[in-house]
């Protein structure tokens, strides 16, 4: 059984320092933000995250979600678990107060919400959606459907769901064929079947609300005929109570690889009289408003990646610490814990390296959707949204590859232990692996990076991005020392390699194939150097602290070293990725079918 | 449910033009190795592999095996799967003809037990273990141990398994403590708790050959106290019959992460009067023999990962192809399979490329296990045993860190399915994953590299083999075209990288925790050259026969253009590994535990 501890000294020092407070504090409604206030969320979260839904991971695993009588039960302590996160307000806690939500910046959400998915990545999932639906209704519903269905999401008391895909469909969502026939009376009767439902059914709370996407009769083919609807488990009555048993229901649970204790639902929508359903907004526009929600998911999702790396890291480093074994090159005892080896450590660096350069560009992406929602000034709110736009497929895609991969890690560190599901470590290495599939796979992440957030603004993001982050070379200079230099060598050349590949692809965007081909290494270069660029400015940070003295010398020491192995081991893989897309992606796509 | 296909159009290119049939043929003993007979050989394999074998895979991971009344009982299908593999003669394919070994060459058995170990590797790691049983027994054991036990084992009338790890000291042999005490008779009397022992209990076969670690009362400490001995599940009479059960028994089976239907036994030896063994060879040289029968094991379980490889590929390719989705960039149809999705080509090509490279690298170090034991020539035996040390820890540690990402990459191709254990990638993805662990971690393989097999020879065994991939500079810079323009200069750079961390290497031998600190790196950046290496001479071998038109000129174009994927998007990672070794390897030692 493993002990997960939320890494609130971590997350304090990106939201301070990276993030800045002062910076969120001057956003409209952020006027209460302060580090007092920060820790004391932070703190307290990291209570529940430990205390609450930790010890219920490995349980939950074993026992899974089970569908018995046509209801999903959920794993033993589940409901108590989930009561506990929605009355300490934690699910809306980065959303809008006029509808119960408690008003906290993006940014501070997103470091609370990588302690759910750390802690219970299975339980965490519920919450995800919940915070997605309400984003989708308070963005895009009318007042009447707001006034019935947001506050409950946003409290907790109601739970919410995201249906878009279908058996025929997968990842095309042209393909989408469920139905909605308006009844005259501004109600719509709902049929079809969806499929990958996270907590599509559940019994923790009264009632669900699905977000439904479908067509209505006349609608247009493709995507521009798609509506996205609500569609309650049960009807609500005029006086907010629950009413009748809506035509929806679980017909089955998907056998996973992992998050047992999440179902997986297939949802039968109208299988008698159709299931009553209300418009989102406007007939039609049902995918624009679903991709205010992907969005929010999608960044939830990198939050999982970058949760699974710190959990894999903790746990690996309690076993490396823990384990005795033999003689070691890292110390001079007859028998020594095996992270004095320095295999061990060096996939014990790459962990915290990694977990702690994911976890600074999604807290520094939360913080671009603060501004571009909360800015007083348009221009700023208008640049912030062009980053965020740029930054969520990287969060999404690089942060949960790399999750992956350290839980990958964290399951070598414990040798054959590892292996054997008793010790947590495998869990980790098997629920992690839906995180770079969900809400769009890495190559649906890749594409969307390249075509619609590089190409088509002619590469002008990217490059005010890497403008930014060359922007750090002077201060960088002025350090003394070759930890600095290596730090500021290492970031120019992952820069320069950027600059190179958004090159090619302005150059390749007339052979779309071959920009795609290249999608790929884009993502993981521009996540690579991204990363980079937030460990350099982690160790600036911390040197400025050390300059003056001014709180844990070690801790500020090890940000600084961290960054070093970063710098030195991590990002010379940008190079690499940038090679691979300009020196042959063709080759990508030389063979033919039948020479596979 | 997949088919799996013996890839045996790959194996005899490799064996004709990589590893050389007419080379094989001039060894002693293998004079009538031809193409006619290793055809013959690896069809009827392929059919064993694909009818026999691949439809057990998916029932047995779901059935597992189980302990019974002190029995372990292997999945339904096991015991005739077994017989039929066994009475074919082909556990013994490459095994010494005295004792009824069909004495193939090590190559040739190798492209087999790879389709051994795709089919259904859970089973094939029983034949894994009989085969290096009874390597260390013909090597070490007595001619009266001999004629007992190794044509029970080469025949596959018994099975055999190799007793080393207990609780306390994991990879740390030096700490083991399993007793053996000698009678007087000849015979000792072992005492001791083994555990991960594979296959260390079944009914397939009437007797188990238990190899076994241990110290006898006066033996030194650490590894030179270590002997070796025969422990056989039922004693043998005199007249070869079998006589009383031995005082051994599995006392449980782990609770694993994949190989479910392999049962992974702790093993208890003599609970009652001490289980009765003989001693293989000279009392305290255990350890040389077992690592006889440790680095058999380590080359097959780099097959497994060639053979994770080609199954991961295998499958999702048939995925990539079937499942119509939507529009594609490659395919001008409404609706096409994403095999035309160019980054789902990018996925396929990685596996492809990386199973072709990893096989060809490991049969080519089969044959040079082939012309260690059996040139007529001394200084051949000497140079081939050198290189063979040499690629032991590559074929082992790289092919499984390989074969294990592919096996990821084979999830990610199908998408959500890929997460759902029904299409069977899931369980590929969970298998592989102890195949970097046992038989020694990729870090003990990247240590052995670095120390015993470059180090101590002061990287002249490296640099030889070095030597030899810029010997093939010349027919690569005859050849016309972009193509292999590109083949060629990507082989320079990632020789000339393999040349500086070499060279690293032997800068930092006096400082070992530093140089261990880059082994991984190390054993990367080879693997991926040795890798590279082989693809460059399969487009040289399949340019030649396009020149002639000789033969599948689909096939040799494909092999062509799968050496330039390997070339230009595979080969940039060398750099990256050299760059993390001698650009700041310090930095991972950086950190103070308490940093951590």
């Amino acid at each position: 059984m493993t002990i997960y501890t939320a890494p609130v000294n971590d997350m304090k020092f990106v939201l301070e320092n990276l993030v800045g407070l002062e910076e969120l504090a001057g956003l409209d409604g952020y006027e209460e933000v302060s580090s007092d206030l920060v820790d004391a969320v932070l703190e307290e979260a990291g209570k529940v995250a430990g205390g609450v839904l930790a010890p219920l991971n490995v349980s939950g695993d074993g026992q899974g979600a089970k569908l018995v009588d046509g209801t999903v039960q959920v794993a033993d302590g589940w409901k108590e678990a989930y009561k506990s996160v929605a009355e300490g307000g934690w699910i809306g806690l980065a959303c809008n107060p006029e509808y119960g939500g408690q008003g906290l910046p993006k940014a501070v959400g997103a470091a609370v919400d990588e302690m759910w998915h750390a802690s219970n990545m299975a339980f965490a999932l519920c919450p995800l959606l919940s915070q997605g639906a309400s984003e989708a209704l308070e963005n895009n519903a009318s007042d009447e459907l707001k006034a019935i269905f947001l506050e409950k999401l946003i409290t907790g008391e109601w739970t919410g769901t995201m249906n878009l895909t279908e058996p025929q469909a997968g990842s095309d969502l042209a393909a989408l064929r469920s139905k909605a026939v308006p009844q005259g009376d501004g109600t719509y009767r709902i049929s079809g079947q969806k499929i990958f439902i996270t907590y599509g059914d559940h019994e923790m709370t009264d009632n669900i609300v699905h977000l439904v996407l479908a067509r209505t009769p006349d609608a247009p083919a493709g995507v521009k005929g798609i509506s996205l609807f609500v569609v309650p488990k049960f009807l609500v009555n005029e006086d907010g109570s629950l009413g009748e048993r809506n035509d929806v229901r679980c017909v089955s649970l998907e056998h996973k690889l992992g998050i047992h204790a999440s179902p997986t639902c297939v949802m039968s929508f109208g299988d008698n009289d159709g299931a009553i359903g209300y418009v989102v907004g406007e007939e039609n526009r049902g995918l624009e408003y679903m991709f205010v929600m992907m969005n929010n998911a999608r960044f939830g999702v990198g939050l999982q990646g970058v949760a699974m790396a710190e959990r894999a890291y903790q746990q690996a480093l309690e076993y490396a610490k823990d384990r005795v074994q033999g003689k070691t090159l890292l110390s001079r005892e007859n028998k020594a814990p095996i992270i004095n080896h320095p295999d061990v450590r060096r996939m014990l660096m790459t962990m915290k390296a990694y977990a702690e350069a994911t976890r600074a560009m999604a807290l520094v992406a939360g913080s671009a959707f603060d501004k571009a929602h909360k800015s007083k000034d348009a221009a700023v709110r208008k640049h912030n949204n062009d980053l965020l736009e740029f930054y969520t497929p990287i969060v999404k895609g690089w942060s949960t590859e790399i999750g992956q991969e350290m839980t990958s890690i964290g399951v070598q560190v414990h040798g054959g232990m590892g292996f054997i599901e008793e010790t947590g470590a495998a869990q980790h290495y098997r629920d992690s692996r839906i995180t770079t599939i969900y809400e769009g796979t890495t190559g649906i992440q890749a594409n969307d990076l390249v075509f619609r957030k590089t190409l088509r603004n002619g590469g002008e993001v990217a490059r005010s991005v890497l403008a930014e982050i060359k922007g750090l070379d002077d201060e960088l200079a002025k350090q003394e020392g070759d930890v600095f230099a290596s730090i500021r060598s290492a970031l120019t050349e992952g820069v320069a390699s950027a600059e190179q590949a958004t090159d090619w692809l302005i150059a390749n965007s007339n052979q779309p194939a071959k920009a795609a081909a290249g999608a790929y290494a884009y993502l993981r270069l521009m996540g690579t150097v991204c990363g980079g660029w937030q460990m350099a400015r982690a160790a600036l940070a911390a040197k400025a602290k050390l300059d003056v003295g001014d709180g844990d010398s070690k801790f500020f020491d090890g940000k600084i070293k961290t960054a070093h192995f970063y710098a030195t081991q991590i990002m010379p893989v940008a190079e690499a990725f940038k090679k691979t897309m300009t020196g042959g992606a063709e080759s990508i796509l030389a063979l033919a079918d039948d020479q596979f």
